[in-house]
């Protein structure tokens, strides 16, 4: 607990806050972040060092504040994975999906401005939208975690928010969403206004895809919605299924005007010549990075069907279906000692979201297997409490 | 020019703008941006990609995200630059001083909130505070650009507001600041209140160091006053005197309260692991790094005393008096002709500031003497319209 002094100007709505984050704590088991557990291979990491050597003697310089070459790296890749092929000026990128979710609240949220958000969901929204003095509203989802989509519809009708953010799959809770939802609560934000903006201002859709490689293979990506909308703006990052979380690398997919936007907030050379280098290095290896993105999607099949099976006071355990590569389970009376118990046993997960519900993210099969273990044990010692 | 179709909810505020920063021109003399010329050296270069290559196997994983032993490599390098040895909570990193400023912005700024500078300064300031809906007051200096010390503690008194932000050596001028001043500007803020916070709350000062290290060496800096004032945050980056632009390395000196206050606001995990590592090794190589900090200092020296011979239109230039790595001179009744007439020659300086005047950055022996050779051709031109 930070105690700020009361004579410091700290912002008033910000006296008591702590900064957000999961604990980082040195234990043998760590699912609680959802990465990807398995380190990039030794080629990768040699190409990695030899782009930063490359580029080393240019350091004394700024970098390209546009990151052309990146962004053109980005095009190819969704060229690739969703078929789509996006001009540089259609995508953007910064220091983790979280700066490029901050340009866009930036840019388009703002006091008197709203986003609207279904939850429970990623539980890092109201910070931005904190930081940036605009009003956050949550509509809630079903009770299986699906969108009520005739709500969020009629929700943005009234809330007449400027940002609809919706995240598939969803975290915590793994939850996807079906392009036919996608495209519903687009075709509501073309239809609604918005509150603090002119007549004939339309809300954006930010798509989250933060785990989108982890859905079934060939469902598509909304990035596929681009081309016939312009406001949606699809967020993605290399921080999960491609293992290079340590890099902060995110990116966004949308028209050129929204874009546009996100380039007059953005801080003039943001994206350092390293890390540029660095993630081209990396999206020359697309395939070895996401090589363990199948069996990843195996586990947790395997790793659902498993606790599914578990019980807990006499009733079987509620596993929400996940598309993602972390597994959202309960209800448990208290969680809290189920994760401290877990944590006693050296295995981290996460507890967030509704009460009683917690979050495992799926690790290498050895930590799965100790995961597992200490989790029989703690459905025990829970049993006999 | 950017054209953003009106029917997104782009903020009211931000229509019609466009995004920050200097032209990034392909020319062969690059002296708009204030970078140290002189690339890192093969050794430097070889160890900044040993360490990106040690640390890249970890890249799955997300980066310390207190960045400690980074704070502690700046503890180190300041207690020898400074004599000042702090705490590890007493320092911070971000991407570049720029991310520095907006978390200072985010934390301590706001709807109602004011910000104090002391025109003309850098022009980054009024986008930090409108990125924050921060109310930006300027206080004219003095004709030659120093600071009218008296007038700067009354309007502390007069505008209270949150965040006071004096740069030393200031930018684009060159002006330093006493360590007298700085003390005249802290104990003002000390009795200052502060408009939309609780009594007894003052204001902070922020000392933006970004060029600090071009003093005149023996000058003490700002951080020296920490110990002794809990509202004092100094900002410093390695982008100047460093060399080490590319990679975004800004970070800032402050009291525990300050330093706790912009990690309620900063974006978990904004420093990655690869910059982490990148400044390590930057850092190891100090002297080096800072090696032709000098030589710079007398070509600051050179230059301005050759610019003060000048003439132009019949009269000698005005050459600011500069404890930087740049020299503001003027006054052209056409500053745009100079500077387009420049560029023409392939020399890139920088337009900015009042009117008249333009900003020179200390380039190599070489680019120095293409610039002499450009601006005299120049002068003659202008002579003859």
């Amino acid at each position: 607990m930070s105690a700020i002094p009361s004579n410091l100007p700290l912002r008033n709505d910000l006296i008591g806050e702590e900064p957000y984050g999961a604990p980082q704590l040195d234990v043998p088991v760590c699912l609680n972040v959802n990465e990807n557990p398995y380190a990039p291979n030794p080629d990768v990491c040699d190409d990695i060092a030899r782009r930063v050597r490359d580029i080393a003697p240019t350091l004394n310089r700024y970098p390209d504040r546009e990151h052309i070459a990146l962004r053109r790296a980005f095009s190819d890749y969704l060229a690739k994975e969703s078929d789509t092929r996006l001009a540089v000026d259609q995508l953007w990128a910064a220091n983790g999906s979280n700066e490029i979710m901050l340009q866009i609240f930036q840019a388009f949220g703002g006091p008197g401005r709203k986003a609207l958000g279904f939850a429970p969901t990623y539980s890092m929204y109201p910070e931005y939208a904190r930081d940036t003095f605009t009003q956050w509203v949550t509509v809630p989802r079903n009770d299986d975690f699906t969108l009520n989509i005739e709500r969020a519809v009629a929700a943005i009708g009234e809330v007449r928010p400027s940002i609809v953010l919706v995240t598939s799959p969803n975290n915590p809770t793994g939850t996807p969403l079906s392009m036919d939802e996608t495209t519903q609560l687009l075709e509501a934000c073309e239809q609604a206004s918005v509150d603090g903006a002119a007549d004939g201002v339309h809300p954006i859709l930010v798509v989250d895809e933060a785990y989108v490689e982890f859905r079934t293979p060939g469902v598509p990506s909304a990035v596929t919605l681009i081309d016939k909308h312009p406001n949606i703006a699809v967020s993605r990052t290399m921080s999960k299924a491609f293992a290079f979380a340590g890099a902060r690398v995110g990116y966004v997919a949308a028209n050129k005007g929204i874009i546009d936007s996100l380039r007059i907030v953005r801080m003039p050379y943001h994206l350092s010549a390293v890390t540029q280098a660095a993630a081209l290095a990396a999206l020359e290896h697309t395939d070895e990075q996401l090589s363990t993105v199948a069996h990843l999607r195996q586990t947790r099949e395997q790793t659902a069907a498993w606790l599914a099976q578990q019980t807990y006071k006499g009733a079987a355990l509620t596993v929400a279906h996940s598309e993602s590569n972390f597994v959202y389970f309960g209800v448990f009376d208290d969680r809290d000692f189920i994760f401290r118990s877990l944590l006693e046993r050296g295995v981290l997960i996460r507890d967030v979201g509704p009460d009683g519900w917690l979050r495992v993210c799926m690790g290498t099969d050895d930590e799965m297997a100790r995961f597992r273990e200490a989790f029989s044990e703690v459905l025990r010692l829970a049993e006999s409490r």
